[in-house]
């Protein structure tokens, strides 16, 4: 959120073409993360038995789950739009905008067409899932992460075209919802871009839940609504009555007409900006999806923070640091990361150090029975600092915070695991035990 | 563990007379522990049905739930003895030692009776249970946190003498595994020792499934065995079959005929000893909880490795840090806390912050439907250095792990708020939040 009250004393115009809260509120990290833990709860209790809890899972009501989810999250989107249009300094446009020239825009907002002239002008216009034209061209249904969250029954039999972080993350909340799962990724893993050794834990162990079509790639798609047919390179064909496209996301920085405003683009479609997130024109700033390196929100909220305070104090700028951005994906494991991949250390030729310690190997971990996880941890040898570190278990985004803290100020391995004391026997020994065997 | 490859040059004596790995493994941490998370299993099943889950328990297998756990931990400790046993290095005896004067021990083992002399001793007998008079001196049959996990079926209703740590972590395991659970606490709340905001809110919920017996005390025990009456100091009758008497831990320094090697002992029982952990008596150590002023393993284990080094290098002592230790509650919701209360600061008088921010105030405490759990965070006005943080809610242990962190190396919360990043929308949002609030 970028403006506050200290902006009363301007006239502010918040331009949106969708719901207030953009995508992480309405189609994005809350709502996957609230039927994510309620899949966590389904496969707790038909997990139940190997703990000596006797208990029966009928199945998720997912009418109930959704609804629930929803009508919080309508809500808190509603008022956030309420309490925009209710301020004294703020004008709310419902509608798409254009640049018409630098610092003028067009928004067209139902029938009528309104022209804004704004001194400053701050792009937020997010990202949206990439459709494959052998989607988009069949003309057959699919869905994505903005559509499929909201659907009215999960399906029988679920195709996911991509093996990122959403395509894993939804495939769990539906497998849990009691739909088979196929995940359809041209990688030979999925989640490849994670740390080698998470990657390749995590395909083996979705290998023995979902269906994997790794290595391969979408050829078209055939059949009918509900009978959809996957044609893969290799000639395989998959069949599923629903289709969820995961393959990435595209800034929507498209549609913006932003090359009228002298506004630059990466190729990947990223607005252009420096390190005070200024674009190249004049007056105009940009945060979040459209123009970050990272599209966590986390890191856009951290941009908006920057944003609101340059837009105010355009002589004392602050840069927004990217340097040690952490990232979870809340699948089942969950996991959790920061700075470099072991592959990473490698390529670059680093003198690096690897400490890892098996959930296994501490006696929360025996509680849970947890034989899967781990916390893999790279030093760089001569300094002990940190270079990266790659958890894969139960709480691993909460784990790995005491990591993020050491990397980000500078504190090394020893002292890390040295001087604080780690509370036994909480799961977070699998840090200092990390630690320690570095 | 004190004792590792780095004394092979010496003649080691190991004499216990109990098993191996002590209380933690063998009646504390670990298995309560594990039967605490079995206890969470149990209650997720029992509580899917907010989430949209349905699902029913049938309850806890106890006998399989109390097998899984000692059969792992039976075995931990069995080879923890082997291993000593087969050492070429070190001899163990079985029995209890006394001192017969300075560095002279005599050890009754069974039938015989063996004199050591050692030029170093170390002192690592541990606390048990403490059993006040009224119980012991009844005759009637009681469990303590010895025994009581052990069982082999659960009681109907369970009658908690005390209402510290051990006493509500162990009703919640006996709740999830069938029983009625009444507790008897001479105080008027939980958890006493608490920050005030987290007994008051713990005993608030706690009363909500548990009959709370508070502000009495127990004059005397009648009844017989399985159908006991814990007569109260109001008159008060409290009826049970089995009786955990849950009051606190005695050090085990009697005994031992400490006072002829010339060891000094506190009131309460605890050994005496200095910065490096040596005693009154030249050449002896203590550590844990015969002289720790925490009776708490991962203090025990920092004693430990100081112990382990000052025995080899006597003339470059380490000493052991007691500033800034954690710990934690496994109880339901989880409690960890660090530092001073937020009465200690104001009986000190100090200049201090208050951040509170609770669960349902962050998107995960949405998924989790989490309405009591909070995270509150004490500072110093001037200097924002972190005072105390108390934590009650899912994962509490975990996420105080970062505060530990900052409050051990002096980092103040304004650099712990606004330079890492804080994973969104992980839990540790409640830590990122409070800190802000500060």
């Amino acid at each position: 959120m970028v403006v506050d009250s200290s902006f009363a004393d301007l006239d502010v115009a918040i331009v949106a073409d969708g719901p207030f809260g953009g995508t992480c509120l309405n189609f994005g990290c809350i709502p996957s993360k609230m039927l994510g833990y309620t899949a966590d709860v389904a496969r707790t209790v038909g997990g139940a038995a190997q703990y000596g809890v006797e208990a029966s899972l009928r199945g998720m009501r997912w009418r109930q789950v959704r609804d629930r989810v929803f009508s919080r999250l309508d809500a808190e989107s509603a008022e956030g739009r309420e309490g925009r249009e209710k301020s004294d300094f703020i004008t709310v446009y419902d509608g798409h905008a254009r640049f018409t020239g630098p610092k003028r825009l067009q928004v067209e907002q139902g029938e009528t067409s309104v022209a804004i002239e704004a001194e400053q002008i701050v792009l937020a216009t997010g990202a949206r899932p990439t459709v494959p034209p052998q989607v988009a061209d069949s003309g057959l249904p699919f869905e994505t992460s903005d559509t499929i969250m909201r659907i009215d029954q999960p399906p029988r039999r679920l195709a996911v075209l991509g093996g990122g972080y959403i395509a894993v993350e939804l495939a769990e909340v539906f497998a849990a919802a009691g739909s088979e799962i196929v995940i359809v990724e041209q990688a030979e893993e999925l989640l490849g871009t994670q740390d080698e050794s998470v990657s390749e834990a995590f395909t083996e162990l979705a290998g023995r839940r979902f269906e994997l079509q790794l290595g391969r790639e979408l050829t078209r798609l055939e059949g009918s609504a509900g009978e959809l047919r996957l044609v893969l390179d290799d000639g395989t064909v998959v069949e599923a009555d629903m289709l969820l496209v995961a393959v990435g996301r595209t800034p929507n920085s498209d549609g913006l007409d932003l090359a009228k405003s002298g506004i630059e683009t990466f190729d990947d479609g990223r607005v252009v900006v420096d390190d005070y997130q200024r674009t190249e024109a004049d007056g105009v700033f940009a945060l979040g999806d459209i123009c970050s390196p990272y599209q966590l929100k986390h890191v856009a909220n951290r941009e908006a923070e920057v944003v609101a305070h340059n837009l105010r104090h355009p002589d004392e700028l602050r840069a927004t640091s990217h340097d040690v951005v952490p990232a979870a994906v809340f699948s089942n494991p969950q996991i959790a990361f920061v700075g470099a991949t072991e592959q990473d250390c490698r390529d670059a030729g680093r003198d690096y150090a690897v400490g890892t310690t098996r959930y296994a190997d501490v006696a929360y971990g025996w509680a849970l029975e947890d034989t899967d996880g781990f916390c893999k941890i790279l030093a760089d040898r001569d300094t002990g600092l940190l270079l990266g570190a790659h958890l894969m278990g139960s709480q691993a985004l909460t784990l790995i915070q005491p990591l993020v803290l050491a990397m980000t100020l500078g504190i090394d391995a020893k002292t890390l695991a040295q001087q604080p004391y780690w509370i036994h026997p909480a799961l977070s020994e699998v840090i200092s035990n990390a630690l320690r065997a570095l």
